[in-house]
């Protein structure tokens, strides 16, 4: 477990508008070993604690978390974008820089019995995981738990998560935004 | 492996138009035997022959695909709908119904030293699947096997992939569409 898995996130400046440094995961889950270690790291965080379901967000999200899914031998949920799902859906909004978008589960997935780790790539400002959160604990399920392969503490969402009451597992963490 | 993972895919009647069978993987994946083996399954048939990369198309392929790079030991490459990856990209036009979509890679990934396999959720008419192989190729990489949880047999996308030299391995077949 001594591989550098920051030095495989590749940054690209001024993506996808000037003055943003994006952190670009795809260089790491083309590593194979950089991959597997990610996923495997993710999950041993989360190992013992009696998870039913690990909730994936589109798109990037369903890459880690499908893996952390299969390490943990628990099911995969997708969280999609509006209209994505062909089932009856529950939806949450939530706030975008200009305007507002939806996230959706399937409604007959989740209920009080379960307990879910959410599971995205990166957690900027937290908009899409504290809407993720609040969706599924109307469910009933337990959700306190959420997993990133990158933090951008300056962005402040991992903070506002925990002010949520959600634990905050990242493997790594880049200053600045 | 005695798990009947066809009776884990729920079926939703005209959606997303009338007449149509929808076949929705999310109930096989939200069980976590039937995730896990599926993923399994895929790997194993695709173990021992030189894979360098899965490359899984957006957003169901990135569920199995990621799994079957983890259990390969290989990178996982994302095909992407247009303008959703940051870095330098080649695409590939396929027609749709009405109209024209483009699927795309980071143009630095592949080279002629690598041998790719796709992995969707499903194959119908094959358009997505066709114009990923067509794409990986003019890399130069090796794209001669792709790999399905379900085929959709009577829609003909997995002899069209048959006639491009391209071995085509899916987990179950449903008639009709």
């Amino acid at each position: 477990m001594s591989l550098d898995l920051k030095s495989l996130v590749r940054t690209i400046p001024d993506y996808p508008k000037p003055g943003i440094l994006f952190r670009d995961i795809t260089t790491l889950i083309e590593h194979p070993e950089g991959f597997k270690e990610s996923v495997e790291r993710l999950a041993a965080a989360h190992r013992g604690l009696g998870f039913t379901h690990v909730a994936g967000i589109e798109a990037r999200g369903f890459i880690f978390g499908a893996g952390v899914a299969i390490a943990l031998g628990v099911g995969f949920v997708p969280v999609r974008k509006r209209g994505k799902l062909p089932g009856t859906t529950i939806g949450q909004n939530y706030a975008l820089e200009y305007g507002v978008d939806t996230i959706e589960i399937h409604a007959d997935v989740l209920s009080d019995v379960h307990k879910v780790l959410i599971v995205d790539d990166l957690i900027a400002t937290g908009g899409t995981a504290i809407a993720a959160v609040g969706l599924i604990r109307r469910t009933g399920a337990v959700c306190d738990h959420a997993a990133f392969a990158i933090d951008l503490p300056d962005l402040g969402g991992a903070d506002k998560l925990r002010a949520e009451k959600v634990n905050v597992n990242a493997l790594m963490a880049f200053e600045g935004h």
